[in-house]
């Protein structure tokens, strides 16, 4: 079949379950692949029948309409489930009710529609009330039906059934809905066609067939349904790919103590444990369970209760598990003693059952370790490692008597923010940079919005299936659900639990692993060594199967301790501006500032002049003698030179031990430090506060010898300020104009290496200039600065090596690279600066104003800040790597932005032939992983 | 010889003259091959030799020591001006006595030292005495040498001698040098003698050989003292070049009255006129008439008071521009009634001049039209456009009694400036912004870098071709020379003539032309139509053989009529926020952002409820329906969009208006106009001011509905605020997130068409979109604006066409110009971006801070905001036209940035292939004659 071309009448758009198989995911999407996968290998499953997704394509490049022979198509597969189950569809007497569910080809729990009951009209609900021996279950059957088609295909608020449901309820004082009885469930049933009739004008259609016909379009449409859309772009799910829709027989689990209804994990989803995890709810058909409306019983409670159908569940599992080698999330349905399997597929599971899976697995023998390595996502390593509460915090705020309530931890992780009660409120403040926590008695698909922006969940309803409990776990973030004893009151956003009354804006804290509550902020720490021994494992294989290195950025010793701790193999970048920020350092920084403009006249006036006097004729060297000793005169008794030098004297003192501290924890391994590089102004007070301030002060007519200061520090901002501080005057520009500070910082990186040196240490530092963008200025640098290491080494008495390299972080750095290779060991990408200039963003300015938008709109396919853009910024790194290296074969080529811990990104620095990545300390097993994947070719990128 | 490796004794080193000729210039110096090449055509040149540039770089690789060798050569060639002269070097009774010359391959005018009367010490002066019949010449040539040497070889300053010579005229009541009699003279050189034992510890040698030979040292020395370093640098000559040292026998202008010396230009340098044109200074030597020192007489005033000289001087004029196909620069000197030439050049001239000269000798049958087109530079063009004072100012001037003095016009043009009497407060002034007049008794070549940074020069010495006159022609600035009635203090800084007395910091106005000065500011206007004639006529030849054509950027009718008239072949860029500054639009512009926020929420709301309800599932559809209507209701009911819409439509009106006058003046031509580019914050006031302002009203408890009305601006500028702006929300992105500005844009401009197509007139509309960064950008507004030209297309019944394109001028865009091409009909290179964001500079903040220090320290070879970077940028660009025209092999190829208008990059567009070049409209003639030049191979660049 032609793409766009539609669909021949010979295209075969309906498949029996027996004709289908897993590996047509994408044709019969994942829940009909899977069931039909089912049916071939021997797992009981209802007879049943799958329409492709490529019907419901053709449906959409139709214009909503059915594909011609899909209809006859179904109506003959209807009529092969008659003879299946010797019923009728539409028969008064023996009735044939069937599901019509939806299914992708990539999973989207609870996005799209289902309907179900479909078969149950006037005419047959007396015939399959006495086919199920019970007129209460028909009826409640038929009033479903009534209350999906009326939502689902009729567009009916789901509100206008419900409230009729709970008034039904509440006048004959029921708790749940299986406790209505035949005159209640009649009298709803009549309520409910009066809605249909009301919102249609006209009655609740009673031709099973077209309502079947209705309840497919329905399926279709809803791929494309707003919340679906949503779901998709944020986990990254083309919008083409179109949905299949799924029509088996029903199966009731609401016939009695008989039946029942069940989801189950294979192994436990949270933490990855060996044994089968789920629940069970008896008498009750599957939405009860996924809805969270009831919370059902622990599965593991039947293995007592009825042993027999536990050991039946625990065969078919183990029998999916083995044959899908991975671990398996079932629905089941047991009618009358008989146990039905609905559908499987690999389990969601938290990032640390991921892991833990993974490693049993290879144990096991059941996946090799290079499949291992490909089964957990690298963005997951980070939940692995993430916080947890700090036992001595979370044990202390349990003795103030902070712990509020209790409920099951369904997500694991630490939580503390700011409780929301509604999802788009939850938006709202988390758009303005707050942590929120979205407290509720339950969640629902139209939630997703607000968990997505949450720091975690908390709800009163619900298991560990529910619906709460398993987007949070796909998301990493952490849950706690059924949390019973919190009594909401939605109308004055409050919830009530032990005596304490919590509002919207007050902080809690939710243990997503234990299920605690508390009305406190807890401070949190990270995992403990035993529980990463999994990771480790799994890192291990990692570490031997990549090419490409794993460094760490880190600008203190303590953090290139944690980095080295988690695997780096060395410093990719170190900031030194960050240890100027420091507090002890920025008034030396200041003073420097403040002097600067005078004493770097005289001291350039001092090179100009001496520099003039080496190739002067003889004619001009009396007058260029006597300037030279003016200027020598002017340098030695100016204050401000002195001033320059002492505080620069202090900063090298400063920068020597930090240099000192993290090459020594750094030992054996390289540590590369960027020279200064941030503008000088931000070394400063903000220029327009300040400005208001002085006008203030200057008004009142404060003429204090403070005010005479600040007005000094503001006529220095004002000389320092830029139109554009990032393309502005920083980086090696600075080092160019006022060679004194880069000078002072080779020192102290050259000092501390023959410190260390001589203390016994191997110390490997690296100096890389910033913001370079022609060859000129590496090379005048580099002749300057080697004689300043020349002469440190000469005072030392030592031979500390060092490399002298670049960031590539300007295009025209990338465009030259062969030129500035020749002045060059080492290459390092600065992808944050090289994606703001390539793409002419500036990253702070454009994320809110039209970065977000353009995501959002699909202009951009993602965020070039957070992923690389391969083709724009990527042609220029790739034409940088291959020049540069043509230039010079052994040049060190390294990625020090943040794209260097984005496993997309790092797939990209594989194939490009990258020495090392650099990522922040804690994401370095991330890198560590995705450079294993890059390798595998599991994790990919074009070129 | 190999470079660097140093020169074999075999390598020539020293050439007699007849050994040479004009195509030795490198290795000769311009005039050491000029002299060379009359000896070799008959002219009468004093016998003399040449020591090459090879000697002279060999001196600086040994460091500063003559080669081996070289010194033998030399003695050699003196014993053979013994022999052409039978005088001795050193004889005491018939002494040889030659003059020591430097001389480079570029003319470098006074820039580098000369030393004169070599030859004459104790021994021999009574010989030179004898021989010349006179003992006052004999004495005046030996002060001189002592003068020279002392300051040139010894490097005794100037005022040393010049004070004590002063004091000896003045003692004697003298005016003039050459009225100085022998005992005086004895009485000097005494002196003389006195200071360099002084300066020296020792006396003054009197081995002439010595002498000699230290003063050969002395020139090589000057090539690189820092006045000729500086003069290389502004010109643009290589360092590496060497001099070449030039010894002939001197010939004496001194001796009375039937000897003199003389300048002449074979045309009139300053109109092209052609007539002789030069001065003449009887008794006297050469330097007497350079310096300025005297005011010659006119040459042509010899033909009445010595026909027979000024008939060989003709005629030797005459032989000297045939043979060298060019205007000649003549040195001559007589020496008892014969005449001698002693240097011949390609004069300097005006550009005007340039101009006339190119075209005479192309109607003299000289040149060829090609040649001709070779012989101009572009960048003199603007000069023969320069304006000059408008006649009716000048006569208002005249007629307020502001003509202050009259001197000679020397190099036309008009200069209105703050007089400043010494170079460095030239030079500081300028650097401050100033516009400044150098004025001054006489300007030498210490005061070069103060007239490179004035607007003009008046000094009351000197003649025609004075160091003032040259120098000034030259640089195209305006210079009135000999002003003799002016009267100078320099101690006070003041200058009388007619008893009005100006002071540094007064306001004068000179005419170049006329030699007038006044007191007053007056306003210039254009050159008149037929002093462009000749221009013209070069301009004509160079459309028959340019490729590229030349548009022009204008925002205005006016402008554009200037362009149009100036050559332009259509509009490259036409800047629509320049209309939106104008005073009547910019109340509504602001009003437009005021309401901006609150309504484009509303707007984009809408569209976003309307694209999900044409996908909704039924089951959404009421809900939405709901939203539709109630975003329907507000967008009718709310006061900002109201606002916002009426802004629009007025600014609507007044484009429309705007593009239907540029269209019309470009009628037939095409007119590409970029939609808005600018960050909306420059529509409104500065935040810093802004917020110091409200805070003091604050401050002073001021209320008022004003003060309200301020803080609610400030807070719409904090909200527009960004850190880059350069980099943030702008252009294109601007248009994608407020898409009605660009809708109105385009309907503003194809109602223009419309109408104009209606009238009858033939219009070519170009809609430009900026700062593209992504295809995607280009194909949603490309879509989204058809339909807006499709509507108003249909309400306007007319189907005007237009082009649709994108400027490239962000990196990115170049990189994937291939994608990009497949939504655009043209690419104009916007190259000011394209530079700041490949360099990663800011301009504004750069050009201070960082950017002239690289320029003046040679990190990078020159601006590259001035001239495009070839390597860098022009890479991108060269990608972007290749992948372009591959994806798209009509794309129309343009570039509008300034570099558009610089000769250089002009070469570098015709190697690339672009279509046109956009310059402003003054620069169209330049961009016309480069892009010719271009085609020619005159004008060069490596692609």
């Amino acid at each position: 079949m032609e793409k766009g071309t539609g669909m021949t009448t010979a295209t075969k758009m309906v498949y029996r379950l027996d004709e289908g198989s897993a590996e047509m995911v994408a044709l019969l999407g994942g829940k009909g692949a899977g069931v039909s996968e089912m049916a071939r290998i021997g797992i009981p499953v209802p007879p049943g029948f799958v329409i492709t997704t490529e019907a419901c394509k053709e449906f959409y490049r139709l214009g909503h309409r059915f594909p011609d022979g899909l209809w006859e198509s179904i109506v003959e597969k209807v009529k092969f489930l008659e003879r299946e189950t010797g019923k009728g569809f539409g028969d008064p007497r023996n009735p044939l009710v069937v599901s019509v569910r939806s299914g992708a080809p990539v999973s989207m729990p609870g996005m799209m529609d289902t309907i179900l009951n479909m078969g149950v009209v006037d005419a047959t609900v007396d015939g399959l009330a006495k086919l199920m021996g019970d007129e209460r279950p028909a009826l409640d059957a038929y009033r479903r039906l009534i209350q999906g088609f009326g939502n689902v295909v009729l567009g009916i608020e789901k509100d206008q059934f419900e409230t009729r449901l709970d008034r039904a309820k509440k006048q004959r004082g029921l708790e749940f809905d299986y406790q209505l009885q035949p005159d209640a469930l009649w009298d709803l049933i009549g309520q409910f066609k009066q809605v249909i009739h009301g919102a249609t004008s006209a009655p609740m259609p009673q031709d099973p067939w077209e309502l079947l016909r209705q309840s497919i379009e329905a399926v279709f449409t809803s791929w494309n349904n707003p919340r679906a859309i949503t779901y998709r772009e944020y986990q990254r799910i083309p919008h083409d790919l179109g949905t299949a829709c799924v029509i088996m027989v029903m199966v009731f689990g609401n016939l009695g103590a008989d039946s029942g209804t069940g989801v189950l994990f294979s192994r436990n989803p949270s933490t990855g444990e060996r044994s089968l995890y789920g629940e069970f709810l008896a008498n009750a058909q599957g939405e009860d369970v996924v809805a969270g409306v009831r919370t059902p019983q622990q599965l593991s409670s039947l293995s007592q209760e009825w042993p027999e159908l536990y050991r039946q569940i625990e065969e078919k599992a183990g029998e999916l598990e083995r044959h899908y080698r991975d671990v398996q999330d079932v629905e089941l349905t047991v009618e009358r003693g008989t146990l039905y399997i609905l559908q499987t597929r690999d389990a969601k599971r938290t990032a640390s059952a991921a892991v833990k899976i993974a490693v049993d697995f290879v144990n096991e023998g059941v996946l090799t370790k290079e499949e291992a390595l490909g089964r957990v996502s690298p963005d997951d390593v980070p939940q692995v490692l993430m916080p947890r509460f700090a036992p001595e915090a979370k044990q202390k705020a349990i003795e103030d008597g902070a712990l509020l309530a209790q409920g099951l931890g369904s997500s694991p992780g630490a939580a503390t923010g700011i409780v929301v009660m509604d999802p788009d409120r939850a938006v709202e403040l988390a758009s303005q940079g707050e942590k929120v926590l979205l407290v509720r008695p339950e969640t629902s698909p139209d939630d997703v919005h607000g968990i997505l922006r949450a720091e975690g969940v908390l709800t009163s309803r619900g298991g560990m299936t529910s619906h709460a409990a398993v987007v949070t776990r796909g998301l990493g973030k952490a849950c706690v659900v059924g949390c019973e004893e919190l009594e909401f009151n939605m109308a004055a956003r409050t919830a009530t639990a032990r005596g304490k009354t919590i509002h919207e804006g007050d902080v809690l804290s939710v243990d997503g692993a234990s299920g605690e509550v508390f009305m406190a902020t807890i401070a949190v720490s990270p995992p403990a060594p035993e529980e990463l021994s999994d990771l480790n494992t799994l890192l291990e294989w990692a570490d031997e199967r990549r090419t490409l290195e794993v460094w760490a950025n880190a600008d203190r010793p303590d953090d290139a301790q944690i980095g080295r701790e988690y695997g780096a193999q060395g410093i990719g970048l170190c900031r030194t501006e960050h240890m100027f920020f420091d507090e002890s350092r920025l008034p030396h920084i200041q003073k420097l500032l403040t002097v600067a403009p005078e004493a770097s006249h005289l001291m350039r006036e001092m090179e100009r002049v001496r520099a003039s006097l080496e190739e002067a004729p003889a004619s001009e060297r009396a007058n260029l003698g006597r300037r030279l000793t003016e200027a020598e005169q002017g340098l030695a008794t100016s204050t401000s030179v002195k001033e320059f030098n002492s505080s620069l004297a202090k900063l090298e003192e400063f920068q020597t031990q930090d240099f000192y501290d993290i090459l020594k924890v750094m030992e054996g391994l390289p540590v590369v430090v960027r020279l200064l590089d941030a503008p000088l102004h931000e070394f400063l007070p903000n220029y327009a506060d300040l400005r208001t301030e002085v006008a203030l002060l200057l008004a009142k007519g404060d003429a204090s010898a403070e005010t005479r200061e600040k007005e000094h520090t503001l006529a220095l901002v004002e000389s320092l300020r830029e139109a554009d501080p990032m393309l502005g005057h920083r980086g090696c520009r600075v080092g160019m104009t006022m060679p004194e500070v880069y000078e002072m910082q080779v020192r102290a990186i050259v000092t501390a290496a023959c410190r260390l040196t001589k203390e016994g240490h191997t110390v490997y530092p690296e100096v890389m200039i910033p913001i370079v963008s022609h060859a000129n200025e590496l090379k005048w640098l580099r002749e300057r600065l080697a004689v300043v290491a020349e002469k440190t080494r000469a005072a030392m008495g030592v031979s500390a090596e060092y490399k002298f390299g670049t960031m590539i972080e300007v295009p025209r750095a990338a465009l030259t690279a062969s030129e500035i290779a020749q002045e060059a060991e080492f290459f390092s990408f600065g992808t944050n600066d090289l994606t703001q200039m390539t793409f002419g963003y500036s990253r702070d300015d454009a994320e809110g104003k039209f970065l977000r938008h353009y995501v959002e709109t699909k202009i951009l396919p993602w965020d070039p800040f957070a992923s690389l853009d391969t083709v724009g910024v990527g042609r220029l790194m790739r034409l940088a790597c291959e020049e540069g290296r043509a230039a010079k074969p052994d040049l060190e080529l390294g990625i020090c932005g943040e794209h260097g811990g984005d496993p997309k990104s790092i797939a990209f620095c594989h194939a490009l032939g990258l020495n090392y990545v650099s990522a922040s300390p804690y994401r370095v097993p991330v890198a560590r992983l995705a450079a294993a994947q890059s390798a595998l070719g599991q994790l990919k990128s074009a070129l």
